[in-house]
């Protein structure tokens, strides 16, 4: 019997800040990081090497060390387990972590233990597709309409979907699966980019990025807003002017706005033919939300990065506050919460745009769309993922993006897998990037 | 000028699940344990003695390690600071907090970064009561609407409540404040117990202490359901049995249930004659609560003790989710978020009934029920502060229960400040109780 023998927690930190890099109008300075999970096993891999799995979530600097914490208390419980069991009942291993009531009271399924379990369940599913030999997105696009809803925690949502249903909704897009799988082979799935809108890069670079992105294919651009207003509609205006009528500007608030505040501010940018308003408002707030939707339409509401679980997407969806369900694969505790949240969101024909970015986030929700696409919607119409292009030299599995689409992951896994070099460099505080060149490149950033 | 001089942050547990204390059909075998911050100053109160606030939040056990890592990064900010500043201007103090933006993406402002927030700012308004010889709830109902709007975070608030609106609210109550103070100093403040019914506890020992909660004059008893119908109807029929009709019974379900299966069980105990039912769902689900509301009347629906910060609440009271407001001082981001809180539910009308128990709850919650009645809401109609009879030896100035009413604390501070001794003995997993008494206590509760 194999099983699972150890765990590694990695604290991995990026200079990001030095670069604005990553810069809205809450968050000025995040250093990119990551709380990274490695569970190495005692089992063999189809390709004959050791099987381990990797995963992780996503930060922005300080406290990553608190997250750290709570993954390894979480990820030391799965020593010892079977390595075929875990992996042949992964809704198992979920309720298993998330049963511990002395830790829920932490959340409940909420902040720091949620962001440690995604990392944490991650990795469970970078082993389950290693495992299997397959990528995560096609390991869940494999299975069965009723293993998909084993693995789904449908707890407390059962007044907006019903076992039953998920179950109906699987089985209809059965028939259409192979064909999307070849679509999706072919095609890959669209993302747009957020790499030219951080509002901490100047205008001429927000000009700049912006033809760069209409040269490489983009047909969605989304600019950071909600410092200044006049400077808002400026940056809107060079992104329009550089992306002319067609091409679609989206804008991203990043929580900085009371309600009617955002309802204010962004109908003053309406003149810019805007598809959404992203993060307008408190990230709890549904009913704000909603609020907003109603007042600035046609404009969209996009929202769901800070979503952190399934029962405020049920409600976000439930009281018609969204257009477009953007999860997050480091903040939802992982695929479990995940598939059924897009289930939820196919239900009530609300498109799903997750957020990515940061720190491998784009690795693992090229897999989530993916699913979404061949499972579950059974549609990319509508639908983008989103993609920035930092920091993806880290990864063994980088996502891969052409012609403005992801293209599907053939290796097996959830491309969540670091290099160890990156690893022993970035790790904080006593990797040798921050213990050897870090003073030098504030020295340079300062210039 | 006198500063923060230096913070001490202890890991305090109490092995209350080896006597089924507390236990409920979520929780089962909870630790009662605390966070608990010590904030030193060179400064000397109005007693001549030197002057240092403390804190807590509550958590039940595994994982409070991690809320004081959160804790030791939040506090050793507030080292350096100008006593007579911070205690001037506590709002500053809890906007210096809370601004550090890495920090909130691991909430935001919620989880285990708002439980330590809620630590620290705890034991920043001792020190502030301390710094001025009042107890906190006196040092709030003597400040001027506009030094209360002050303090009150009302970020994301606005549409439903404006700055302006509290303070016309609060002008409201001045008139009678002197009269009311002079009530509450006579009367205390009406509690209730939930000491009688924790799941754990046999029949026998129900019915003797529910006898002994009428015996004390207490008008109001609380069980906790859930975990099984039948014998949630025979445990409220014996409760119903002992406290008569006219005496109030709640129950407690720990968010076991989805939104249906808790209306229908709710409903299956309505001939109980049930005041409220208390977190019959998730406590993210606002639309739920709503939904289920309406469904269970006249049974009125309470929650609030994992309503993680002042948006929530906010949306509770927009969408008639709740009859009773439940906040609690460990997991709200201290008094300047529950200020915000009981001006929200003062103008939607709503009675504010403090969750307490755990580890300090009941010292702290006095507290904010008396500046409520005072200054805010001006009424003791229909409102009760919970009261759980455990673990207030370890507390120096432990709240007093007279008559079913806490009696109106007259020492300066928040009530927060355990026994040296008692954090000794308690200190997690080094203190003289768990090196050497657990094991045998262990085994005496196994009989």
């Amino acid at each position: 019997m194999a099983t699972i023998t150890g765990v590694s927690i990695d604290d991995v930190r990026f200079p990001t800040s030095l670069s604005a890099d990553g810069s809205d109008a809450m968050n000025k300075d995040g250093d990119y990081s990551a709380v990274y999970v490695t569970l190495t096993t005692d089992a063999v891999g189809p390709d004959g090497t050791p099987l381990a799995g990797h995963g992780l979530t996503f930060t922005i600097g300080r406290g990553n060390d608190i997250v750290a914490v709570a993954a390894r208390q979480q990820a030391e419980t799965l020593v010892g387990l079977d390595v075929d069991r875990a992996v042949g009942d992964l809704g198992a291993v979920y309720r298993g972590l998330t049963s511990d009531s002395q830790i829920r009271w932490l959340g409940p399924e909420k902040g720091v233990v949620q962001l440690s379990l995604a990392a944490v369940m991650n990795a469970v599913w970078d082993l389950a597709g290693r495992h299997a030999g397959k990528p995560v997105w096609r390991l869940l696009a494999d299975m069965t309409p009723e293993q998909l809803v084993d693995v789904a925690d449908l707890r407390y949502l059962s007044d907006a979907l019903t076992r039953e249903e998920a179950l109906e909704l699987l089985r209809a897009q059965e028939p259409g699966k192979a064909g999307r799988i070849a679509e999706l082979e072919a095609e890959g799935y669209p993302c747009y980019t957020t790499s030219a809108g951080w509002l901490g890069y100047s205008d001429e670079k927000l000009r700049r990025l912006c033809q760069e992105a209409v040269d490489e294919g983009y047909g969605h651009i989304k600019l950071k807003v909600g410092a200044d207003l006049e400077h808002d509609r400026l940056r809107c205006q060079i992104a329009r002017d550089v992306i002319g009528p067609d091409r679609k500007l989206m804008i991203d608030a990043n929580q900085v706005w009371d309600v009617d505040q955002a309802i204010e501010w962004v109908n003053a940018l309406a003149d810019f033919d805007l598809l959404w308003i992203e993060e307008p408002t408190s990230p709890d707030d549904v009913l704000g939300h909603a609020t907003i939707r109603k007042a600035v339409a046609p404009i969209g509401v996009a929202t769901g990065e800070h979503g952190h679980n399934r029962v405020m997407f049920k409600q976000l969806l439930q009281a018609g506050a969204i257009d477009y369900c953007q999860i997050d694969t480091g903040r939802l505790g992982s695929l479990n919460e995940i598939v059924a949240v897009l289930l939820m969101a196919a239900k009530f024909g609300v498109p799903v745009c997750p957020h990515a970015g940061g720190v491998g986030l784009c690795e693992m929700v090229q897999h989530v769309s993916m699913l979404d696409f061949v499972a579950v919607s059974g549609s990319r119409e509508g639908r983008v993922a989103e993609f920035v292009d930092h920091l993806h030299e880290h990864f063994t599995d980088p996502c891969v993006v052409d012609s403005a689409a992801y293209v599907a992951p053939t290796r097996p896994g959830y491309s969540t897998e670091m290099h160890a070099a990156s690893v022993a460099d970035y790790r904080w505080p006593q990797g040798t990037y921050w213990t050897e060149r870090h003073a030098d490149a504030v020295a340079a950033a300062r210039g």
